[in-house]
């Protein structure tokens, strides 16, 4: 019998902390404690986990004591102000923020990917970014059979990507324009709603920004290929939950098109979604809560003899956030990686 | 003193009609009459140009007696049906439809791009497809100063493409998800509505769209250049009038990006946006109701070192079609292509 572990989730009233909550339940992860941890602005508020009401607790430095693992999805600097903390405390931190991503002694994993990768931690476990994995899951087991060259992509990205309070707001927005008002824009920078624009997280001085570099950075680093070259044009569109994204890749060689198809209908983590007779493919509204991530439209590139188009969507909270995470506890835990010297001891003792 | 000539638009209840008598109206186009013509499902109604209310007719075999010009804009098979009648009776006819676009008689003429191209004609002159319209202007002014190779495009197309009846059942899905309901979708496939999918044209072999073959074709003969290749991912999502597009472009060489900024700031037909510390640049919103296409994020490509990437919208009523079809309609008139033999006549005799 797996043995219970004492879980937190920090950021627990965000989007992707209710989700955390909602997949530790529905995968019966093995709870013995769970503590929903959150800024004192949500402190004090319940959420429901097994049937029971939770309350969320204000974070401080005793907040991990006796804690296993720390599912954070509570922004970077939350996460960079608590990791020491966590991992001092012997509990292993798998971060949903862009804190740790991209240093060299943090594990980058898409499970379905690099699950390898976990067993370097030394605490903490990045989860990629939501664009990124949604990315990344559909590319790789072709990527493993010919590796990509080049990769040129555009997304439609979904508000949720922005919190649960910018999905509340292009709701708003709708209704406002709706009635002939005048939409206001509070946590995105532009009325989302019947609009879209370039994501506007800050730029480089290339002109692309942070969420378009995590695309090339982070895609390089979880599939192990420095050499993979990678352009991205980041735009948020007014879909609620899930993003999409027209994904160009470039081989050293043709990739049959039927190769490709059979490839990616029996990967890991997708679902391919083509009815060529009716012009039905990957939705987001079709890919909301679900957990793989829906590739169509798989198609030979026909400006490039090496080229494949793909049109995929994937759940941004779920496979994109919190599905991912749950993912990465659970290969921690079964790969006795979760607190190795616990873990060990346990090992040992039973 | 320019003559004023008698001008027909047959499919006048339309999103783009209606755009189209605006334009005459605005533009201080010559008009002697204006005929409106539509289906019979259209006949009677009135709609007002310089505050004249204009009663539609029902379009038939004597329609265009005494007309110079004609703009069409009823679809493709009502533009086959009445082709020959039209150029029979000695009118020009302006097709907004794809019937004639890729016919090898028929000129496809963006005016800003191969105006010359209008002096071929025998009567029609095709008006190109919208999304392919908005990225020929932008990317012109840059294939002249160095030939673009290759092209990869990702579209955000706007409602309005499919018709002014798909711009309202957007708005009527909206609000009933925003009152819990589930939404219907008869004009589209599928709800657009807080979700997007892949442009729903008919389907080749090779898995592309009607919309992108045309993206593919219309662009080659437009730009007089049989060799740049294309490939291109349509999609529609839930804006109102404006398209937008994510536009991958590589050349033989290096283009520099500040080269592209000045020689976009300075292209006809197009604006650049671009406040890189604002984080502003193109949103359909505010190109709705412009005349430009609106060019931003032009930047180095970071997988190609021949590459550029641009994000571009424009309004694809009107630069889409209306407004391109009525600059091909002062294009006649200005260089005496309208009607010709009428044309010299009238000029022998001033």
């Amino acid at each position: 019998m797996t043995k219970e572990i004492n879980v937190a989730i920090l950021g627990a009233s965000g989007a992707v902390g209710t989700e955390l909550i909602e997949l530790l339940e529905s995968h019966h992860f093995p709870v013995a404690n769970l503590k929903l941890l959150a800024s004192g602005r949500s402190a004090g508020k319940t959420l429901l986990f097994k049937g029971q009401a939770l309350t969320i607790e204000e974070v401080n430095e005793g907040s991990f004591k006796g804690i296993d693992l720390v599912l954070a999805s509570a922004g970077g600097s939350i996460s960079k102000a608590w990791a020491k903390t966590i991992v001092s405390s012997g509990a292993v931190m798998v971060d949903n923020s862009s804190a740790f991503r991209m240093d060299p002694k943090v594990p980058l994993i898409v499970p379905e990917i690099n699950p390898q990768a976990a067993a370097e931690h030394q605490g903490i476990i990045a989860n990629p970014n939501c664009t990124t994995i949604i990315m990344a899951v559909a590319v790789y087991p072709l990527h493993k059979v010919q590796p990509v060259k080049r990769m040129v992509v555009a997304t439609y990205q979904s508000a949720s990507g922005a919190g649960a309070r910018a999905m509340e707001e292009v709701k708003i927005q709708a209704q406002a324009i709706l009635n002939q008002q005048t939409p206001t824009a509070e946590i995105l920078p532009y009325p989302l709603a019947f609009n879209l624009f370039p994501h506007n997280s800050a730029l480089n001085e290339l002109g692309y920004c942070e969420e378009e570099m995590k695309m090339i950075n982070e895609t390089r680093k979880i599939f192990g290929d420095s050499e993979i070259r990678i352009s991205a044009t980041c735009v948020r569109v007014p879909v609620l939950r899930a993003h999409s994204e027209a994904v160009n890749l470039e081989f050293e060689q043709p990739f049959p098109v039927k190769k490709a198809q059979e490839i990616l209908a029996s990967a890991a983590g997708v679902k391919v979604v083509e009815d060529w007779q009716k012009n039905y493919f990957p939705m987001p509204i079709e890919a909301s809560g679900q957990d793989d991530v829906l590739v169509g439209r798989i198609r030979q590139d026909l400006s490039h003899p090496n080229g494949l188009e793909l049109w995929l969507c994937g759940d941004q909270i779920r496979k994109g956030a919190a599905l991912n995470a749950i993912q990465i506890a659970e290969l921690l835990l079964q790969e006795n990686l979760l607190h190795p010297s616990k873990t060990v001891a346990v090992s040992v003792g039973q």
